[in-house]
Formats: structure tokens, sequence, C-alpha cells
């Protein structure tokens, strides 16, 4: 008997027992409404593509490109939607990734199962190329709160180990050190900084100081949730390796809306959430863990393949069966924000956050909590108004303006907004308009 | 001002910021295509459910009425798909579950998250009573690995702790035990049993001797993957709990297939996955913990909520934001098996099953590795082909029988079958004279 040909997969209780044979019988018949793998999913998503390079080859004027940007998503016009920072929309060739992975399951589980299984590797090759990483350097995750935990639970730490974070870290990034804590004794330091921040160099120092022989890892915020204010990370990476710390970023808030460069930033783990600001549906993330530093690490979920040497980054993912439809639908995401450009959403997003910035400064009652300086501040814009609740201020600019933000608190009573490329300087105006609107008639 | 009237959430991450009355905005606005939370979606799911019990009602012959429900999938007449041990086909109404949240997500982040948000309580709330266990033990996850992750890691074991496992325990059950082994000294047991099993009583007088005053854990699986024995689970946590002994149960493929009872059972600890048998999306997944054992288990992925003592098996979930529209869907996965009847479908699956080993026993050069014996016997069914290497055999009954089954391996060259309630005895027999057509012809 001949020698089989086999495809080779990692969990037995996923697609084992898919042959080469039957995947490619799987692929060739994928005309039938389903997608190649890697690809774009069928016409209507490929034609979101094409509308945006069509957009790009017409040369248009600046707001007329946004709009076309904007047809390819399913939000109404009407709907000031500013809270890309919990939950971004999905343009349509995601959406449409995701309903043809699960139509093909519902329809062919075997044969589709197999194709899906195989956009992992996709998936870890194209994420690699979007932060400028290794495809060895990505484990598939949902979150940043489960990237950050598997590398909080993954370090051999010992007590009085201490670990370094801001004082407005998200719970999804400070939890997870906090089991760490009263798990092995490890000491967590949350460090205040000024709010608004504006000198990079004042941060540092806070850390710099901080520092102690026990310290092992600085654990920050890429852009903090409550306010928005995005940390000198690189910095923080360059100060941290001379002396043996390693450094920890929750990326949530950056992917998508900055063209991320992990190379450039030279952090150890980076753990985010693209289903935010980059397009992809909720249910995906991914941890980046840079090369050298993944033997630091235990696996924390396991199925075969976590004790592989070889294997880089795909040791932290090994979960056997994955949402593969949503993975289809992160590639779709990525292709359409490379399609747009990364450079060009970045300085759309940082023009409408300096727009929101300029007007609400103006606004009679408000103390803007962002940065006014270009390193300290991105697309995320916190606020307080002067004598009103901000949960009061959130629910009535939805009821008067149809501006959806939302509040965070930490004792700073903040309104907080996220201006994404889809939203537009109009939208931005709406919700300075209701702003003002609430402040001076003094009631809501 | 008066006291905002606020949601309450544990995830600053994720919903924080919706108000009450921004939430009730939200349910008042489902009429647009969304569904009411924990409810079914929309008129064709309801049609599905309707069509079911007009069915019952109707007090047809039993392959009619299988028919009738068949015609609730996406999957075509002419496909004998027989791999639902791996990834089972969703029901219509779950399909659109999934296409409706997402679409919700994508066209009205806001109201749609925060509807979403709660639908992680009526999941819990579900699931409980699908097994018979309190809400307050029964954690969301992914699937059977993270589940068994979760205790393994959650667990504060020493060198020279013993761990029970079978000698067939899948990946996902065994890998996060190696992980244990490797990191801390824990000592894995593997035991191995007869196949075909024949005798309960033998499997636990395997695992009686095989106690020690150092085991901590017995780990095994409800219905082992390689060949689909059934495990005396209910025995062994008898055996178990006396003695001070903690019972993990990897239960991938009981639930959906057999009417499950977690106070029958008496384990510690069941993770499973409903995307196999039970008809939900792949990606959820959930994890009962024996309400007096929780305190035994640190969570492993955390943010806000994990350290509260009051919040049950929730504590274990923590993860920020999750797949909603997978949450849903798995909500009408359940409520889909209740329309039929949770013992038609176990009595569907034997009477199948028994089908099944009945014809393929009297095939000549089959190896019949399930068991016959009613309480070790399932809709998992593995035989060997002598002559016959079995990925090969998998791969020609695709080819030239349209049926659609996996291969494992233990050494033991398997074909594997799974026989589940929109299988048909057609489809049974056309598996067994596909079987018996290549031992005939001697080739393939």
């Amino acid at each position: 008997m001949p020698e089989p040909l086999r495809e080779t997969v990692l969990e037995p209780g996923t697609a084992a027992g898919v042959s080469r044979r039957r995947f490619l019988g799987a692929v060739a018949a994928g005309s039938a409404g389903a997608l190649l793998a890697g690809g774009t999913p069928r016409v209507e998503a490929r034609a979101s593509i094409t509308a945006i390079e069509q957009a790009q080859g017409d040369a248009l004027p600046e707001e007329d490109f946004w709009s076309r940007v904007r047809r390819e998503f399913l939000i109404s016009d009407e709907l000031a939607y500013m809270n890309s920072g919990t939950l971004g929309p999905m343009p349509r060739p995601v959406f449409y990734a995701v309903v043809d992975g699960y139509r093909a399951l519902a329809s062919d589980p075997g044969r589709e199962n197999a194709r899906q299984v195989k956009a992992q590797d996709d998936l870890r090759q194209e994420l690699a190329a979007f932060v400028n990483a290794d495809p060895g350097e990505v484990a598939l995750t949902r979150n940043t709160t489960e990237g950050m935990s598997f590398i909080a639970n993954g370090l051999d730490l010992k007590p009085g180990d201490e670990v370094l974070c801001t004082f407005h870290e998200h719970p999804g990034g400070l939890e997870p050190w906090k089991i760490k804590a009263k798990r092995y004794g490890v000491v967590v330091k949350e460090l205040p900084f000024p709010i608004p921040a504006s000198d990079p160099a004042e941060i540092l120092n806070l850390f710099e100081d901080a520092i102690t022989p026990r310290t092992r890892v600085i654990s920050v915020s890429h852009v903090t949730f409550p306010t928005g204010c995005m940390l000198p990370v690189r910095q923080l990476a360059a100060l941290a390796r001379p002396r043996g710390i390693l450094t920890l970023v929750d990326g949530a808030h950056a992917i998508g809306m900055m063209d991320l460069d992990m190379q450039d930033l030279g952090v150890d783990f980076y753990a985010s959430s693209p289903y935010k600001w980059a397009g992809a549906p909720v249910g995906t993330g991914f941890l980046y863990m840079r090369r050298e530093s993944q033997d630091r690490v235990w696996p924390t979920v396991a199925s075969m393949g976590w004790d592989d040497e070889e294997a880089g980054a795909q040791r932290y993912d090994r979960l056997s069966q994955r949402a593969g439809p949503l993975l289809l639908a992160t590639l779709a995401a990525l292709e359409f924000q490379n399609a747009i450009g990364r450079g060009r959403i970045e300085e759309r997003v940082r023009a409408l956050a300096a727009r929101l910035r300029e007007r609400i400064r103006a606004t009679p009652g408000v103390t803007l909590y962002a940065s006014e300086n270009p390193e300290l501040c991105c697309g995320l814009t916190g606020f307080a108004l002067e004598g009103f609740d901000r949960i009061e201020v959130v629910d009535t600019l939805w009821r008067r303006n149809r501006v959806w933000v939302r509040e965070t608190d930490y004792g700073l009573n903040t309104v907080r907004v996220s201006t994404h490329h889809y939203n537009t300087p109009e939208q931005v105006d709406r919700l300075a308009d209701g702003i003002h609107d609430i402040f001076k008639e003094g009631t809501i």
C-alpha cells in the first residue's frame, strides 16, 4: 500500500483525518460560495476592496474619499458611532466573511473545517506583516485580556518580584497580575502620572525611579483606556531591556488606529484586540511574542504542539478547534485596512482627534484629559464636563445628537470619544455642539 | 443631579458606559432584525422551532420525524456527514443567530454590544439547565481544551502529586497536564484499558489499583475520542471523592449526544464543546465547576471580577469582550435540541450506532473497537479494516460513497464514525456497504 498523502495537522481533535486529497477536494469545491484559504470572501467582499482601490485612483478630495470608504460599512450615516475603543463596526467584507464561513460550516462541515484550519497559518502571517513581526512571533488569541493573562500566567516569578504598571491600566491588563500577586506573592505597583500628560520624559522618569533590583516586568497600556494617553512604550522598552526587565504592552487600542511596528517598538510582548480599531469581528485577538523572549513563558492553554521548541509563538495558541470564520474575517479586515493605507488611516484618526480637542477645548466647562503633545495623544480622547455626571452626558449625547460615546471613571468623571476614519468632521462638530448645549442649558 | 441609572457590568472595557436607559433603548430598537436577549432570532429561526413542534404533534413515523428535523439543517441530503465528533453542522436557527448577531454589531455596535453582553448570563443559565447544574457552576469557554487547561493550570499541585488519565485522552485533555508535569513536577499516569472494553468494573478496578496517597486528580474523557468508549465517570467520581481526589472530565462528545446530568455524575469539573454534538457554532464551550470544588481552582484568564467570592464559576470566565453572537447562537442551539427532546436524541443516536455496529460486525475484515456494552458504547464508533490503512479507507468512503468520517491512530489504525440524529439508517448502510466493497475488491 502506498504511503498515504496526509495533511500535517497539529490537532488530532480538529482537522486530523483530513488527507491532502480530501483537502484539495475541499479547495476545489470552493466555488460554491466558499472562500479560498487566506483570500477574500466572494464577489461582494472583493467589490469592497475594488471600491477602495478605485477611490484611491480617483484622487478624490479628502472627505469624498472617506465618504466612499464609509459606504463599505453597514453602519447608517445618521449614527455618529464614536466608541471604536470598546468595539468597532466591521466593514462589509469582514461581515461577509463571517457569514460565508459559518454558512459553509453549516452546509459542508468536513471540507470547510479543513479549509478553515489552514487559515490559522495565513492569519499569523498576515498579522505579522501588519505589525512588522515574524509569523513565528504571533499567537492567536481572542482579545487583549487573554494575551495579558497568558504572559502573566506563563512567567515564572518569585514572591517579592515586582511588576510596574500605571494607575490607568485596563482591568484586563491589570487583573492577570493581581492573580499573580495573590497566588505567588508578586508585587504589583501602579504608578500615577499627570493627566493630561505633556511630556514623555516625565513618564519615563517615573518608571526609571520606580525600578528596583526586584523589578521583573513593565506592563503598561500603549494607549490608556480611561483618558487616551499614548504611553512612550518604545522608550520604556529601551529603558527596560538593558536592565533585564521584560516589557508587556496592553495594545488593545493601537492596532488599526496607528501604524504599528514591533521591531521599532522593541517590546517583548504585545497583546491586542483587532475588533476595536482594525475592523475584525469580535472574538479575535493576537499576542506578539518577541522570539528571544519566548523561552521565558510557559504556555497556558494547550493541546498538541505546545512543547515543540521549533514552533515559535504557535506554542501559545494550541487551542484545538477555534472559530475559523472569525480568522478568515480578520484576514479580510487586514486586507481592507491595507487597501486604504495604514498611514492614511493614522493621519485621518489624528486629524479628527485634533479637531475634537480644538472644538471642546473652546467649550466652557470642559477639562481635556487627552494630551496635546503629538507623541502622547491619539484617536482616544477623554474629557470631563464640569458640573455634569459623565453618564448623564453620555446618555444626553445619544438622545439628542445620536452620538454614541462611552464613559470611564477612575475618579475623573470622564467622557471618552473614539475618532476613527469612518467618523466625519461633521460628527465631531455634532458632538462638540452637543457638549456645548449641555453646559449652556445647565440641565440634561 | 439625580443618581444615574446604571447598568451593572463587570467589565469596564466592554459594555461599561452603557446606562440602563441606553440599554433599554437598545432592546426596544430590537425590532429591526435584531434578537431579544436570550430569545430566538427572528422569524426564520422561530419557524424552525415551530416545525419541530409540529412534527412532534403530528406523531409521525420515526423516520418521517427525523426527516423533518433534518430539513432544519443546511447540509445537503446527498452528503452523509458522519463526523460530528470533530465538528457538528449547525441547524438553521443557530446559523441565523450568528448572522443576526454579527450584522447587528456591524450596523449598530453600541446598542447591540450592550444587548449581547447580557447574553452571557442567559447562556450560563440555559447551559446550567441543560446539564442539571446551577448557573453559578457554569463558566463560558471556547472549547474543551480551554476548560481542561483552566483546571490543570488553576489547581495548586506539588511535585510528585499524581494525576490519573487513560491512555486514550485527547491531547486537549492530556497536554494541559503535561505542562503541569514539566513546569511543576506533577506526575501524569496514562492507564491502558481493554479495547474494546466490555465491563465497566474492569476499568474501575484499573483506576482503583492505580490510586496512591499522592493521587490528586482523576482526569478522563467521558467518551474517548480515538475509538468511542464511554467511560464510567459516575462510578469514577464515586471512587474518587471519599479519597479526596478531584475528578475532571473531558466531556467534548457527550453534550448534545447524551442527556447529561451533572448532579447525577457527581464529578468536580466537566469541560465540553457544544459545537460538536449540540449544534452550537464553533468557538463556544463551557466548563462545569461543582460549587464545593471551586475554591480549589485559581482563575487563569482574568479581568475584573475574578476575585469576587460570591460570583461562582463566572470568576473563571472574566474575559472582557467575548464573541456575543456565538453566545446567542448557542442559546438557539440548546432551544433547538430541547424542542426535539434530549431523550429522543439520545435514543436516535444509540439506535444508529447499534445499526452501524451490527452492519460492520458482519463485514469481513472489520475489527470493532467500540464496546457492545450499552454502558460503554455511544454515538462514536471506532473500527479497523484489516489490510487497509485508515486514511485510505476514509478517503475512499468520501470519494465513492460521499460518506465523511475521520481517522484516529493510537496504534489501532482506526476509522471513526459519528452517528447523530440527522444521520439516517440509509447513510449507515451506505457506509457499511462502502467498507464491504473496499474489503471485497481488495484495492482502493
